[in-house]
């Protein structure tokens, strides 16, 4: 069957992105700077978590973020107002951030007093983990409010990801949510995959997932 | 600045995906089938919604469900369990159902025997609402989990929608959620969405955002 009126669109699909993926890999040897890509649904805590970290990496990395949104500046506004350095990506629609967008505000960036770089990217758990931004790895970050069963519905992200964090403990007393069962989940998608538990509202398990940050700059 | 190996991809974007929501929607008309179209974060709720009006729907409603998802048959049988009549759309990686796909199934069901069907979207606030699957509406699931700003970062799905879930209400006296400034922030986006504040661990709200369910019925 066709559309009474077809609309052909041409789209230089990966290719592009991935160019200016290397790009950016290559900006981020120069300076020795890490880049991180925070991936998890709206309103698992990425900006929350993002806030926790300010005073921990206090002294022990100069870090910036790139804050990926649909719309509204809301996101860099909470973490300006930590005195980070912080950029607004807007992806004018889009469900993902795109490698062109994140080189572009990189360079614009103080490189030359970074150690490492966040990048929030949209909330989404689907299309983010499809896109190469150039980062040394992507971090999932999921929260105990989503269900168990998450890693299993929507597997890319849990392979593709080199760390989970998983928020909002503190809620766990409230919720049916079954840890050893999620934790079991997240193994059958990703045996490896290092798990922190954290909670930015009460500061639990907060340290030990800033120390893995720390580390992975160490080792890059 | 030019790729090194370039794809060129013809896509028919929103062509074809109109043309079978046209389809869908004769369906319906022939039938006296009403549609709605579920949509929400992962874990926003949306599968634990349906269960919870399976009671309140007996002898009102023949209804049926069409559950997208990225990958498993999960959702598909936990409703299958309770007796619901339910077909899974596995989207194969893509983070939102297309008309298409949605035609066939419903093509598929006992479409003399019903009065209603809801489409369970893939999980994502952003993609899904570009979509038009036939639907006489879509209907946007947030929980309270997921903070007071996502009508105002993902705008799109809140101008579309014809009615709010909010779940989880359950769980307000263990968050930080601002529940007039959610509500604020949902008039900002669509001054005239009814929102139903639902939980479906208490049961509380049910009966009444069932009621709409069935008057939508009545009304279409």
């Amino acid at each position: 069957m066709m559309s009474p009126r077809e609309i052909r669109v041409y789209r230089d699909l990966m290719g592009d992105n991935e160019t200016w993926a290397g790009e950016t890999r290559t900006v981020l040897g120069a300076h020795g700077i890490v880049m991180l890509n925070l991936i998890g649904s709206p309103g698992a805590g990425k900006t929350r978590l993002l806030e926790s970290m300010v005073k921990p990496l206090e002294g022990r990395a100069r870090f910036a973020t790139l804050e990926g949104d649909v719309e509204t500046t809301r996101d860099a506004e909470r973490l300006g107002a930590l005195g980070v350095e912080v950029s607004q990506l807007l992806s004018g629609g889009s469900c993902h951030l795109e490698a062109k967008m994140v080189h572009q505000a990189l360079t614009d960036l103080p490189v030359d007093n970074l150690d490492l770089v966040f990048v929030e990217n949209v909330g989404n758990m689907v299309c983010p983990a499809e896109f190469d931004l150039g980062e040394q790895a992507k971090v999932a970050v999921l929260s105990v409010t989503e269900g168990e069963d998450k890693p299993l519905k929507y597997p890319l992200l849990f392979r593709e990801a080199k760390a989970l964090v998983l928020t909002k403990v503190d809620l766990l007393p409230h919720l049916e949510f079954n840890l050893p069962l999620c934790l079991q989940n997240i193994r059958t998608v990703n045996a490896d995959l290092p798990v922190f538990q954290v909670s930015a509202q009460t500061g639990e398990g907060v340290d030990r997932w800033t120390q893995w940050v720390v580390e992975h700059l160490t080792n890059s």
